[in-house]
């Protein structure tokens, strides 16, 4: 008998945050395949009978290659395992899950997807500050600022370069100069606010809120590491009074 | 005692794809505001002694206007009551949530967001069609296909049309002819692939897979309704092979 695979959302961090499927799934699977995007707590709701296997950074930093995982995926469940594999936020916004569903689906595995609360959303609840807004934003854009491998930074800074448009950046820490020199040099301008937000709704969740042409220098001011999400354009303006006592941000100027 | 707004994501329809975050506020609420786009079966979930207060079209069809509905929201509150205000999807995407919160909090009103699947995750999450994938596109972007009143559709075709992006348009159904038109003006191919899914996770949910140059002739023959979401790019071609067993669309054409 053949098991599947759980393509799980967990969302950004906080376990309340999860879906009641992602839940129920996970309690569900004999196996669960995670990575280090996925909080100990949301680990630990795991059936404490099932086989745990971590994907993440080794010991020795060594990461699991994408088709180690993609076969790992497909032995456990070939051995008739239901299997959940946990990604950070949602399987199919920069997860991969596709790609692993391809190698599951390709050798006759079935997978069903729990979608997850994105980085983007999770950034947004907490913070008050919306992706769209009358006035501010007509829409909202997903972007990667990270490279593959030599390869210089694969972003079209005319078409991103609007005003009207939320721009949010995944994996942007290591390239955020870059970015936001791009942008400015299409026209967006150098007050263009920007939030960054690490770990959002962990307790070590640390925020911060910029503009455009010192967001890279206060990103390194502020110590900010990956996980870190930048949401850049003008509802970034509502975040001091988005919510009625908003936390503090760790801003590396006044 | 003035009491709070929960502005609550109640996702796509499914109740299991609410978070555990909007599930408890729901329930810990003394007034429930909510409109059309919540499913039945949500808003079942609240204490059955909560207030309960429709806020979507009335029999004759005339909507709540949104001042009206900020109004009540802050009436609530400053009686003394915890109010959930549930969405659709998200609050913070196409939800007006923020502009819900900034009344109440220039009226000293405290709010707290769980945020929600959008629908563009629950049509990706049901079919297995991601949002982003290497080689297909490279990142996402959200964008509203409704006009104001009059006024033409404020979009920006040539920053929309990039092959590279997932375009995924809410609210689109009357205009998806002059979109589809807007985007191939401006150089995305005819024969780009396009999906749409009504009442995605819903027991009415249907699908039809298309192309941009029959979108809107599609649209029409397959008799979709709001709400429907349109995805447009490379992604939807995976939407055969997502999954094993992919549910058969309602297509216009074969
Ligand atoms: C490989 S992507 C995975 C995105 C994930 N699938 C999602 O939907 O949120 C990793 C990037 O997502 C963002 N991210 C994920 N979780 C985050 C969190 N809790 N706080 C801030 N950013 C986060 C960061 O930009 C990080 O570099
Ligand atoms: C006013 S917007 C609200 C969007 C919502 N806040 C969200 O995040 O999904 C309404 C539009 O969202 C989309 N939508 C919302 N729920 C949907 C569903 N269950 N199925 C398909 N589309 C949906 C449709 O495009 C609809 O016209």
């Amino acid at each position: 008998m053949t098991g599947k695979v759980y393509l799980i959302g967990a969302g950004p961090g906080d376990p309340e945050l999860m879906t009641v499927k992602a839940i129920r799934m996970l309690k569900e699977a004999d196996a669960v395949v995670y990575d280090r995007l996925v909080s100990d707590e949301i680990i630990a709701m795991a059936n404490p009978d099932a086989k745990m296997i971590f994907v993440g950074k080794s010991p020795k930093c060594h990461t699991v290659p994408q088709e180690r995982i993609n076969e790992i995926l497909a032995e456990e469940a070939l051995a008739g395992r239901t299997v959940a594999r946990l990604k950070g936020g949602d399987p199919l916004i920069f997860g991969r899950g596709s790609e692993e569903a391809a190698h599951l689906v390709a050798q006759g595995v079935e997978v069903e997807y729990a979608p997850g609360i994105t980085a983007a959303q999770g950034a947004a609840s907490v913070t008050g500050v919306p992706l769209t807004h009358r006035g501010l934003a007509t829409g909202v854009q997903y972007v990667t600022g990270h490279r593959q491998a030599d390869n210089a930074l694969d972003l079209d800074w005319k078409k991103l370069a609007d005003p009207d448009t939320t721009l949010v950046v995944y994996m942007g820490v290591a390239n955020i100069g870059q970015i936001a020199v791009g942008l400015m040099t299409e026209g967006l301008p150098g007050s263009t606010p920007v939030m960054a937000i690490s770990r959002v709704s962990s307790p070590e969740e640390s925020r911060m809120v910029s503009t455009l042409n010192r967001v890279a220098q206060d990103t390194r001011d502020a110590g900010l590491k990956p996980p870190t999400l930048f949401v850049i354009g003008k509802v970034v303006s509502l975040y001091d009074t988005a919510l009625l006592s908003q936390e503090i941000e760790v801003a590396a100027h006044a």
